[in-house]
């Protein structure tokens, strides 16, 4: 499911791709950054419009600043 | 009442810094960004956990990144 505020399209694909590089399932990013499982991937599908103190603990625990979960990637990957 | 969370405080900061820089009061912010006044009080004072849609929003309204709202300023104003 797409949302319609792209931003929250953008964050969620950003940590997909962040978890990814780490290497790490959704599972163990929610236990690095204490958030649920569930929780974790209705962020990377953009269903749920996430808050400021969240956005830090998953910054957090993917080890990148929170500005490069808000950034477009240029190109492939 | 300073928040618990640095980032709240730091974000709420950021926002009275870059409104003021506009000249405009919180009633005027708040039109712009089609939020409330008392909610863009709230954030300025750290009182809420803000969600990424309204950060966007607030971010366009002040006419900075949204990573401009996230970085500590440099010493003197």
């Amino acid at each position: 499911m797409e949302s319609k505020h792209e931003i929250l399209n953008l964050f969620g694909e950003n940590v997909r791709k962040y978890r990814r590089l780490l290497n790490i399932s959704q599972e163990e990013l929610a236990h690095k950054a204490d958030l649920h499982r569930t929780y974790i991937g209705m962020i990377e599908r953009a269903e749920k419009n996430i808050t400021l103190v969240n956005i830090e603990k998953i910054a957090n625990a993917l080890e990148v600043k929170i500005e490069d979960l808000l950034k477009f990637s240029n190109g492939k990957e």
